[in-house]
């Protein structure tokens, strides 16, 4: 690592740990007035985020960056506006804060309970997608932490621009500016410099491609909190209402594709394998790939299913392809998920009582679901009112990550002047 | 590291994985028989457990170990029926596995909630204290979790003793054996080849020392739960009623001294240091060392009261050794706190509604009391029935680690067919 990127994140990082010590003390209206005076000044200060953002497509043309990221990279009045609206729906949003839960009297006659308090400095590196700038400030300010963000080099101009709203607005409502702070370069020694933080920084967010969070994880020296794969499974049971079945299959695969939460792989009960056939045709009539099982396609009969590889049972496609398995009995589809599951989302659809129970309890994922679309996994759905990421840790947090993940507890007790004895 | 080392930490995480499988889905019932047979059978082999234990403490001898390790290491039928009660009480402790919290109806009708479940594979490293081994595995067993033990050395033969005892009830149970692995060897390479299963291991937990503490958390690849410093400080305020934080601050001193919550350092607001010199008479005759700040040396104008420096304020003595600090504000003893503490467990003596609750809510660590001594930072105290440890990480899970803290949560979604729109 350079002595720079080290010297440039260790000024961040102390700047941070001053702002995050004055931010965990703020009362919720500061908080609140920063967020809707951020979304003031980002509207006001349109035409100059639109013109960083200019700055930045224009690099990208010119480097010949692909269409989808230039998606991503793009802003107009809309988006910007709907950043606005984001800062202020998270003002609106409770504050976790200073809540105590299970404030109880021992036998010693003390009482001891939980409050939730901040967990610090926070640092999130992502990839070129503007928006993200405000919306993770913005959860980070109203949990009460200070933000390090560190976004991709092709967005540097307008995550420069988008941050300097957030900070005139911390300062207008005299908080400390340095509760967010954006890493202002495009030097990749700084995300190593970052990770290497752990004097400063209490926990990393990777938000992105897999191979960005993969090497987020095998590098970091701070606590991350990730997902890698979301290989969602939905199971229909021989007890499956059909109708219900086909609804939910064809949601969690079709309503989006490129998204983490979407089914990539559907397991069958064999005594399900009625409606095989309607499930193909509506699956292809989507525009979806199928691939399929030996006996899925014995079943089906059609040419238009291809095989299904081992490697297929182990993919997350994000795009309009399915990978289909008839299973002899629901141990089958356990194992299977045990087996190739990423522990994201999985969903049972049956009508059968202890079928579900079974599924809620054994299948092992951040969210275990009877009778929904996978879909359904997510951080507004959930009521969090606002996401980071969706974890599939097992510590700390696990599932949507809303400004409770943001958040930790310390131990209260409230005496009368009691002693051990 | 050695290709031996890590082929025996490759079995050892496979099989313990296994046994995690079966271990997360085992009903209340079945573990608490296990744990009672447990102690029943710890009781019957009781002759061998204290022959095993004898060839330790020969090598002990031989080897000249220090009299406070061989008293640790030392086991007599008291320490093993006291092993054997703390199985059975951990048996009747209430199972948090599967319980449900906050399950509420959403808008788009699903229901949401949150399902406690076992963290999986945890690997607790320690010294060489004997009844750890059943304490451990007795906390992992009831949270649904494998455990695999690395003991400390020397205790190689008392472990492997206690070990086999709750491998045998486990298999008398119906449950894989498994689900209880010690690391039978001496072998140090081993604890550096546990340290990168994170293939296996979901978190590690050290118990013992600073320097085994920090190693284990300066190399390991695996999650840890730790505590490093107990700096424990007591703040008597201006407002603080004499009497109790008289009893306050002589308790949470000597009560014990070898312990991470007892107090380390006493801060005296300038208007209570009318207690000064009966304080520190009273620590003096209790054989404490008394060390003070200048001011809190001119106040009392005691020549056995030492000069406190600034190396003092950052030690954890864990001896009858205190340090005293006379600070001009409620703010100065918070910022003392911030600087010097470990954020471990901090005590406010004072009858001010303002000054508890600055306290309360500014110091940021893992225990903050009102009026209440230091040493009930501890599981029992707090009712968690039993703790494996106290952490003053930040993530996962802060202050006493009892069975809650050996277990994540996961999301459960309870549908009637619903889908995104």
């Amino acid at each position: 690592m350079s002595s720079d990127a080290f010297d440039i994140m260790t000024a961040l990082g102390e700047q941070a740990k001053v702002a995050a010590k004055t931010m965990r003390m703020v009362d919720t209206k500061s908080k609140n007035r920063a967020l809707q005076l951020a979304a003031a000044i980002l509207r006001r200060e349109m035409a100059e985020v639109l013109a960083a953002n200019a700055l930045d497509m224009k690099a990208a043309d010119e480097s010949g960056l692909d269409a989808a990221l230039k998606d991503r990279l793009a802003l107009d009045a809309d988006r910007v506006e709907s950043m606005a609206e984001g800062l202020e729906q998270v003002a609106a949003l409770p504050d976790p804060v200073g809540s105590v839960r299970d404030l109880v009297y021992r036998p010693s006659g003390i009482q001891v309970g939980h409050m939730r308090v901040p967990l610090g400095v926070i640092g999130i590196i992502y990839e070129s997608r503007p928006n993200v700038t405000a919306d993770a400030a913005a959860l980070c300010l109203k949990s009460g932490n200070a933000a390090i963000l560190r976004g991709g080099s092709e967005a540097i101009h307008s995550n420069r621009a988008v941050a300097a709203c957030l900070r005139r607005a911390l300062v207008d409502a005299g908080l400390p500016q340095d509760a967010v702070q954006l890493v202002d370069s495009t030097d990749r020694a700084l995300v190593g410099a970052l990770l290497k933080s752990e004097a400063y920084v209490d926990v990393i967010i990777p938000r992105g491609g897999k191979s960005l969070i993969e090497r987020v994880a095998a590098e970091s020296r701070v606590p991350v909190i990730k997902h890698l794969d979301g290989i969602c499974h939905v199971y229909i049971d021989a007890d499956a209402d059909r109708e219900m079945a086909m609804n939910i299959a064809i949601n969690a695969k079709t309503h989006r594709y490129g998204v983490c939460n979407a089914m990539e792989t559907l397991l069958i009960h064999q005594d399900a394998a009625d409606l095989a056939a309607d499930l193909t045709k509506a699956m292809l009539k989507k525009g979806v790939e199928v691939r399929g099982c030996d006996r899925f396609r014995a079943v089906v009969g059609r040419l238009d299913v291809k095989v299904a590889s081992d490697e297929d049972w182990a993919t997350e496609y994000l795009a309009p392809v399915l990978s289909i398995r008839l299973v002899g009995s629901i141990d089958e589809a356990i194992d299977h998920i045990a087996q190739y599951g990423s522990g994201h989302t999985e969903s049972i659809v049956t009508q059968d009582y202890d079928a579900g129970q079974r599924f809620l309890r054994e299948v092992d994922s951040s969210s275990v679901m009877i009778n929904a679309s996978t879909r359904f996994a997510d951080g507004f759905e959930y009521g969090l009112g606002a996401e980071i990421g969706i974890s599939t840790d097992r510590l700390h947090v696990r599932g949507p990550v809303g400004l409770e993940g943001l958040t930790t507890e310390k131990w209260i007790v409230l005496g009368h002047g009691e002693i051990r004895s």
